[in-house]
């Protein structure tokens, strides 16, 4: 994510605005809106969150809110009317009905990251990435994106040769109840390792099902030193062991 | 609800079509979307269905979807574009993260409709409604629709002269812990009893809250003879009194 200020700042050169898609990332690694030029972030309460999907977060830049109430077009949408969701929140004017249970969900979700600390929860997911990268290639297969663009909170695999994904995936999820993603457009399977996910016994787990998985399409993998390598890489969190 | 039929045909007389928005009666009482010349019905979880709000119903007549599918103009927002939901429901096309938990309350509050008929629900709601209705003008109150257009849902109540409704409100959530709504520009108060909240043991503790805050802010009012008006017409669902 080190390019992500350097985009930001292309765009403004071009007097454009910067929305950012941080629902995977969010709690799992830094953001700095400020610092960064960005000026709309969006995030769920699902993935880096680890709450419910149904609710949405957004936050925007002074430039940007200064953007969105000097705009002369009215929002083709009601719901999506940033202008009223603000007049509601300030409790001055009706604009939904609030989906309670996702909020108190969200509400529940950063209250334990703060108690888990954004610096805990950061070295967390970097530390559990690392490990589970390390385990998945000295299993023998191939990561998709160059290691200085890795996020802390997606794998992304490349498909073995002559093998298809879906498959590999359909074992996993009917054999191993453990479900991973494909990808649009892309020949690839994805990890998602965010909050509650990231913990030693999901990698581990993931890590198994994966492995096997392959191997019953008749891929050759050594699954058990990748196993090894991922307990070798992985700092066990104290906390986890409570759980 | 007898002039819906006759509002729908009108309108398709005049080559509209016909929306219903029934958060507030689906399952409360009879919608017949076919029969009634209804193009399209919403409802959220919420309210009727007696689930949790952030879930959305909707449902469209044959003419209504042929007119969607036939429109050139493109929808201005990606999630509210009916074609694309109905491409993700059929799961050929990924439209947006679905809102698991609102979907699996959604499905828990259609279980228990099932479970207690529709029939049996409507009627719960119509009796219910009429033994409330009852007691609030027995204690002293006006109601606020003439009687051939009231709904077995929804119950509005004319402020008392000379009285602030956002007080008495404010009195029923502070000391009794019951909360009802006002309206946008009228000068009502509405008491929602809708699903689990149509249950005497709820119609009994609004009714006396709504009576005692109205005393409380100078009204004359007979609360033992509503609350006896009430008992008198509510006919116990013995489902009720396993609660």
């Amino acid at each position: 994510m080190k390019c992500l200020p350097e985009v930001a700042q292309l765009a403004k050169d071009h007097g454009a605005l910067v929305v950012v898609d941080a629902v995977c990332t969010l709690t799992t690694m830094p953001l700095q809106m400020d610092e960064w030029g960005i000026d709309v972030t969006i995030a769920g309460g699902q993935k880096g969150l680890s709450s419910i999907p149904g609710v949405s977060l957004i936050a925007f830049s002074e430039e940007a809110w200064n953007t969105i109430k000097s705009r002369k077009a009215r929002q083709p949408h009601w719901c999506l009317d940033a202008l009223r969701a603000q007049t509601f929140w300030g409790s001055q004017q009706y604009h939904y009905t609030a989906p309670v249970p996702g909020i108190l969900a969200i509400h529940e979700a950063l209250r334990q990251i703060c108690e888990e600390t954004l610096p805990v929860r950061f070295e967390r997911h970097r530390t559990s990435s690392i490990a589970l990268q390390a385990g998945i290639e000295t299993m023998g297969l191939q990561l998709f994106v160059p290691i200085r663009d890795r996020l802390n909170s997606v794998v992304a695999i490349q498909t073995p040769l002559d093998t298809d994904n879906a498959k590999i995936r359909k074992t996993m999820s009917t054999r191993f109840h453990v479900e991973i993603s494909g990808a649009f457009g892309l020949d690839i399977m994805r990890i998602g390792q965010m909050g509650e996910q990231c913990r030693s016994q999901n990698l581990f787990k993931v890590l198994y099902a994966l492995g096997m998985s392959c191997r019953q399409q008749g891929v050759d993998l050594d699954v058990s030193l990748g196993m090894a390598e991922l307990e070798r890489n992985l700092v066990i969190d104290p906390e986890n062991l409570v759980d």
